[in-house]
């Protein structure tokens, strides 16, 4: 096991120094008002206020994993300490056969394991899972992997094939992909082998949802979700082809089927994982990396239906999109992968956080009007969508929160003999490659600029292959090798550029991504995108907010051949920020009166248009925002 | 009082015909298999089926209405039976005081009046009137008439501002414009004093739904839709400026406010009305004259917010806007009023009936994607968004079947020494003017032909003034007196030209409204419709269905000029109906292979693409719809 790098300057730092300045703290003081870590006390009384719910748990623990990830660069006796009083208030808790819910065991003891299907019982014992596995591995903390492998033990005695197991797995997943981390962090088998079991058990018939509906005295048919596609367990999941129903849960799912085929090798579950990621990557992802565009399921709807305004997109959707595309990249070096990562972390995930840190949006529309909410409908004329301080049901803030974390875990992968770089940081990495110990020191202005310099520090040259990902977004990259230009096309495949050799002490790899302004379009059957045009530069979608455009953004049209200015000349949250320039041009309002329709023949004006990074809007003066304007084309 | 115009020939007599033999007995069938008929023999008991609901009477009585106008020009003895036993049971079913409703009497009786917010009471009642009053001008039926009589004094006596009277109002308007009816009818000045009541109690303080919510025992606060703005009650109605909450209910005011400014020549009256007006046309109001674009509250949101997909827009709500807008018309002769009602009929209003007459749209959205309904929900792959043989909430069908029988009624209006032509239409009228009986003879193949003759026919020559409608879509028409054609700038104003002469036998008035094809822009603000346009030829709306242009149909670009054909050569339901064709562009989607998103340089390839009208669509191959297309705008 090599360490995470370290990331230690650039955009990427500042992002997770304000995640542990300003985000974990302020999740912190929200789980603490709402009653949320006081929960696992299991103090409270029916009548009572602050009913533990069967989410909180997961909130609980999805903070001590983003707060255990800032502990590994940066020692915090302080939060250490906060986590300690959780972990030994869960250890208070735990029942003496290894179950640990707060809800379960102080509102409906009763309940427990009666109803996977819409509870979530196993999904916030996947959180602690995680949480502790993180937590193990930046302080060696060793008492909450053990109320949690004890927890596991538990389940895995409750679940499974055996005699007088339940055949059951979660409604909403996430203790597949939990269970091979500790299975990781352990190397327990029987973990591996549980989450096999929650993956492939998926989906049979006799249909375990309606097994345990009728057991329940209830008709399965009255399911208020209607199908279990929506949370994929319409089918067994090898026979799944198509991403449905609720966007997170399929991301969750997606992670943990890919995390079981790499560690057992299954290439039918991997084949089923890559007909779900063309699934979805060719049909069903927004150019923010957002995906679920309704709030009807919180998830997917049919192809190419990827509306704007009034789209759902939740932020753990794109975090879940980050985590599985992570995944497929460790079972299969393929740029794609790393392309769609950064796209959902530098603009669907990231957008969901304030630039402040302290405010979350749940869901991420690419348009959004005044008086409109998240999801479109009409709330009022003084009303604007903004980010909150907290949500009702707070998956989003401590999500967004661990995946900061986690960035510097999403930069590279290696190999017996390879090391992999995916995402552009400056970092400092060390990777033990055919036995040798080696850091690379990585330097970038990422994403803003496309230049990246890898310095190969190796403690003995020995020959090995450095894979340098060439996003998808740039047509015409460059690689240096110790100054000297390498030909791509011999050493590109797959979207990674492959520099094999004899590596040496200060060896050095550049590569330069051009990253002019880009007018991009989408497919024809997209159909609230034809006729227009999203901005984007280098992995960053741009957008336009009414604060610096005025109103009717829709209506405005760039020229065919825009030109782009890119100027660095913002301020407050916009400092240093690349801002794109151009002129277009709109209607002439001038003339209008009152009419609302009239002979299509008012003349244009022109008009300068700025445009920011997608992920930074809201964060100034409140107002419309479009990503999609249109362009003209320019016909006979 | 004159009679109602016979229409004889032509687009409004076919659709007449198609009312009377398919509509109506369409209607009838399923009122009588749902239950409403037999609601009336108030013989339900607690525990059966087909229990009376609030809204049935109203159903009932719009078809007895829509029946009655049928039997102007054409006996049925058939159908008088029908309604005859219809009548009888409503006899039975009166109370001794007057009440009259098969719900309240049948299910809840000890609930009379004591809600009305949000029960239909006062709305029904109205609808029996309308039904009654329609019924007596038709066959000289008196025995509803003295039904309704009796139980609009109950109304009367329980309503008003007198000691022991309830301030109360309808929460859903519609007994304000019956009762105007009713007094034309009767000449029973206290039906007029009833109507003026109900308009001017609406929206005072304390409020009414307030007292009735507490004596009821509930919060008022606790109102289900938030704001009695929903019932345009959230102010007194001279004070309100914006057309607010639901659609229908809306109209129906705005319909009874003109009826009584009309009738009392209440200025302060009017000017509202006016305002109201100026709001709807100028900021709320689709190009199909459909209105209240959400299921939400089944009707207004916000200025400009003119969805088209997803766009709820009830049938009821343009047949509505039609009625008032014939309202305004009686007060002021101002073209828009003409052109606005011609729009909702021609587009949002008659698109609610199929073309067999026996299917029905509760809502009409400009655009359509399969799979998804009439909201704009995704509601699976095989689904086709239909009109339906019956509506749970059935206010639709009898009304589309009632304002088909008033189109008579639509087309003149007369004064002492002037006649007022609005729409166009073969038909024969006879007029009181000054005295003397002044038959005229139109005769148009309008909607589809701009070509108008009028024959007049007067018993004695006498001076008095003709008024035509020029139309606001038409740019240039043209009108003949005698041959003569006549210079419009002197005789045209507010939309109407002003024939004034001393009129003989066989004068004749021919007036020409090219009907060029035209593209219609809607306010830049209109942010749905921004890059696009709208086809119209006269006064009816096209729209482009799957069925003749294929998939993708957002993504349509017309040219700038593009070259516009009318042509007839339609089969079934087209028959004869002019169809637009034209060469437009579309994106070349051979070259797209499996990308979602790519840089935007896509050619286009030339198509060809047919335009039907709106009100025509979904009578053919389900698929998708489209009103507003791309333009190429030929910018720079």
């Amino acid at each position: 096991m090599n360490d995470s790098p370290k990331v230690i300057g650039g955009f990427w730092h500042r992002l997770m120094e304000l995640n542990r300045r300003a985000t974990i703290p302020a999740v912190y003081r929200q789980l603490k008002k709402t009653g949320r870590i006081d929960a696992m006390r299991l103090d409270w009384k029916p009548g009572r206020p602050k009913e533990p719910h069967i989410f909180w748990d997961s909130d609980v623990a999805k903070w001590i994993e983003a707060a255990a990830y800032t502990l590994r660069d940066r020692p915090d006796a302080g939060l250490e300490r906060r986590i300690d009083r959780i972990v030994r208030l869960m250890k208070r808790a735990q029942l003496p056969d290894g179950y640990l819910n707060s809800h379960f065991i102080a509102v409906e003891p009763d309940r427990r394991w009666t109803n996977l299907r819409d509870n979530h019982e196993l999904y916030c014992a996947g959180h602690l899972i995680e949480a502790a596995v993180a937590l193990n591995r930046a302080t060696g903390n060793t008492e909450f992997l053990d109320i949690v492998r004890r927890y596991a033990d538990h389940i895995g005695r409750i679940f499974g094939r055996g005699r007088g197991q339940k055949r059951g797995y979660p409604g909403h997943e996430e203790i597949e992909l939990a269970l091979i981390r500790l299975y990781r962090a352990t190397g327990e088998k029987l973990y591996l082998d549980l989450a096999r079991y929650f993956v492939e058990e998926r989906g049979r018939r006799p249909h375990y949802f309606d097994l345990e509906a009728r057991a329940r005295g209830e008709d399965p048919r009255k399911f208020w979700a209607r199908t279990y596609a929506y949370c994929q367990a319409h089918r067994p999941i090898r026979e799944q082809t198509e991403v449905v129903g609720h966007a997170v849960r399929a991301m969750y799912l997606y992670s943990g089927m890919t995390d079981v085929a790499f560690e057992t090798g299954d290439r039918t579950l991997f084949a089923a994982c890559r007909r779900l990621w063309r699934h979805l990557v060719e049909r069903r992802m927004h150019i923010t990396g957002g995906i679920g565009p309704t709030h009807e399921n919180e998830g997917f709807t049919s192809d190419y239906d990827l509306p704007n305004e009034g789209a759902y997109l939740e932020t753990c959707a794109a975090v879940g999109l980050v985590f599985w595309a992570s995944r497929m990249l460790r079972v299969e070096l393929n740029g794609e992968y790393g392309d769609v990562m950064e796209r959902a972390l530098c603009n669907g995930a990231l957008s969901g956080l304030s630039a402040d840190g302290e405010k979350f949006f749940y869901g991420n529309p690419l348009a959004v009007q005044p008086g409109f909410d998240g999801n479109g409908h009409y709330v009022g004329s003084g009303y604007h969508y903004r980010r909150s301080e907290w949500l009702w049901c707070a998956c989003c803030p401590p999500n967004i929160s661990r995946l900061i974390g986690q960035i510097p875990d999403l930069l590279y992968t290696c190999g017996p003999d390879w090391i992999a770089a995916h995402l552009f940081a400056d970092c400092e990495s060390c990777f033990d490659v055919r036995g040798t110990r080696v850091v690379v020191r990585q330097e970038s202005g990422y994403p803003w600029d496309g230049r990246v310099t890898f310095r190969v520090l190796p403690d003995e040259e020995k020959s090995w292959a450095f894979f340098v990902r060439m996003p998808g977004w740039c047509r015409k990259p460059l690689l240096r090798l110790n100054g000297r230009e390498q030909p791509l096309e011999n050493i590109c495949r797959s979207g990674y550029a492959r520099v094999a050799r004899r590596w040496a002490a200060g060896d050095t790899l550049q590569v330069e991504f051009p990253m002019p302004v880009e007018m991009v379009e989408a497919h024809p059957s997209a159909r609230h995108d034809c006729g227009r045009v999203a901005i984007q530069r280098g992995p960053v979608v741009y957008c336009f907010e009414e604060v610096d455009n005025g109103r009717n953004l829709n209506d405005l049209v760039l020229p065919r051949d825009p030109d782009f200015r890119v100027v660095r000349n913002g301020k407050g949250i916009l400092k240093g920020v690349p801002l794109i320039r151009a002129r277009a041009m709109r209607r002439d309002i001038s003339e209008w009166g009152g009419r609302l329709y009239k002979p299509a023949d008012t003349p244009f004006v022109e008009c300068a248009v700025t445009a920011v990074p997608y992920f930074l809007w809201a964060n100034r003066k409140p107002g419309g925002m479009a990503v999609w304007v249109l362009r003209n084309s320019a016909l006979p």
